[in-house]
């Protein structure tokens, strides 16, 4: 901190996580590459198009790189790049966070 | 993780901190509590009204906890509460990646 409270670079950090889904999308990734229907079915509760609109927002923020696989068919995989990978301690903070904090949802 | 992708406490956690300035408001209150005026002071780009909405969300979260001091004049005070203090980590890996990461913002 040092003094900075406005510190902006952490606004942007932690609202970039936060942002609906982002934070499952790196989470998803962290243990390695998947297609985008491997990802759809990890985080169930996003629609395709919000996923896809989510992955091209990541990718633009660095965190996410989109691979083709040489085909035929050509396939997509996608990514954490270093900067994304870098999330990991993050997101295991937040998760630690969540399991001791968090009230389990109603199932 | 343990193969529980979906992971809605994660889910939550990760968006109740994300959401707009509450990453920020948590982070000013670290040091200790603070009055309306102070944190406003802390988040100079927040408006009054903004700020005392998030302010009650944090407190329905069970994140700050509202105190008021005997008067005259009544003055508030917001604290965090033990779940509250418990982000210190998350707000610390936020930051540690957003310096290594983030670029800053132009001034």
């Amino acid at each position: 901190m040092s003094g900075d409270d406005r510190c902006p670079s952490f606004q942007a950090a932690v609202e970039l996580i936060g942002r609906r889904w982002n934070g499952a999308i790196a989470r998803a990734l962290l243990p390695g590459p998947l297609h985008f229907s491997e990802l759809a079915r990890a985080i169930p509760e996003i629609s395709d198009r919000l996923l896809s609109r989510r992955l091209k927002e990541l990718e633009a923020a660095g965190i996410v790189a989109r691979g083709v696989e040489g085909g035929p068919p050509v396939r997509v995989r996608y990514a954490l790049t270093e900067k994304g990978a870098a999330l990991e301690e993050v997101i295991a903070q937040v998760e630690r966070w969540a399991n001791a904090w968090q009230p389990p949802a109603a199932p």
